[in-house]
Formats: structure tokens, C-alpha cells, sequence
């Protein structure tokens, strides 16, 4: 991990998985980086009902957790942007099929999707 | 579901998965209950650290979500028991790349192990 820091202990390999990877948000943004490099503010239209700050957030626990690279450009404005690492896409080809299980639960349970526009 | 209750609306298939697993114990609690029916006190002593009420919580949630059967039998003392639903097996099969890539990830950063004794 870049931060080098310490996690765990962990009861077994989804424990571990689960702390880098829970809650709403960063699977999806896993999920948009597998397209490519994106810019903050790109990530943030892509992600419809986050905040800047909840956003911000997660990128830097991703960073943190190696998931993820950002890079900043000395342009005037100012250029960041975000790809995934080895780590990082690794860990998004093992989302896979929860991702498919998903998407089959949505249909059986009738759940709406959030349309984008 | 068991409980009728519509759910999302979720941007995608993750999202949807996500929304049933998130957290440190759900995923966990499944992965018990692949080895069979479990008891409540077996369960809470499979997962070291979790509290009653936190154990308590987290299969109210799975139950509703028709992840896991809660079945109680009219003995003395009354004797409750807990096992996978098709849909909990079939989450908890979408989620073994994830278990796999926790054990990797484990090694990789030196992460220790919860032991049980």
C-alpha cells in the first residue's frame, strides 16, 4: 500500500476484501476507473447523488489503500487525475460476479435503476 | 424478498449487491452458514468481536433481504436457527473471487489473522 500502514487483523479473505472495498461508493468508482482515467469531476457526474466531499474522501482511502493513483498536473488550472493500479483492477475483476448477481437480483426483486440524465 | 419491501433505485448490479453485504459481518455471517444451519450462539462465537445486539441487527436485515431463513422451534428452552436461502448461496458464490482476492491481498500487505481461540 502506498501509505505503507498496517491493516487487520482480519477473521478471513472477505473481511480483508470488505474493508477496502464496503459501503456505497467504491466499488462504483472501481467500476468507472475500469474505463479509464478519469478527472475528478468526471468521476463525480458519473456518480449520481455523491457529494464533493464524500468523494473526496473515498479516493483518498483508495489511494491510501493502493486501489488507486491520482496524479496531479502543474497546469494553470490545476489537472488531477485518477487510474486504477494493479490492486485496484485486480480487485474489480473480482467484483465481477457480484456485480452479475446484482444486476439478476434487481430483475427478481423488480428494483429501479438510477437513470443517469 | 421475505419482507415484500422494494429496494434501489441502484445504479447498477454492484450497487444492488453492495446494498445487501455492505458492512464487516454480513459477508461473514454467510460464509458460516455455508457450512450448515447455524444457532445464534454458534454463530456469534464463529465471529470473533461481533456483539449480540450487533448480531441481532445484522440478521433482521439478512432475513428481510431473503438472504438467510430464521426459524424457531417451540421448545424449552426455545431453540432458533439460522440457515442460507438459494438467494443467500448464490451471493455468497458471487462472492468467492472476492474471498480469494481478501487471501491475497492478506499476504501481500502482511495483514495478520483473527485467531479464534
Amino acid at each position: 500500500m502506498a501509505s505503507g500502514e498496517r491493516r487487520g487483523p482480519y477473521i478471513c479473505g472477505i473481511d480483508a476484501a470488505m474493508d477496502v472495498v464496503t459501503g456505497k461508493w467504491k466499488s462504483l468508482i472501481l467500476w468507472e476507473l475500469e474505463h479509464g482515467t478519469r478527472r475528478f469531476g468526471e468521476l463525480r457526474r458519473a456518480l449520481p447523488g455523491i457529494s464533493e466531499k464524500m468523494l473526496t474522501q473515498q479516493l483518498r482511502d483508495m489511494e491510501q489503500d493502493g486501489l488507486i493513483h491520482r496524479e496531479v498536473y502543474k497546469e494553470v488550472p490545476p489537472k488531477v487525475e485518477y487510474w486504477l493500479t494493479n490492486e485496484g483492477r485486480s480487485l474489480n475483476a473480482a467484483l465481477g460476479p457480484l456485480g452479475d448477481w446484482g444486476e439478476e437480483r434487481m430483475q427478481r426483486i423488480g428494483a429501479e435503476q438510477v437513470t443517469n440524465d
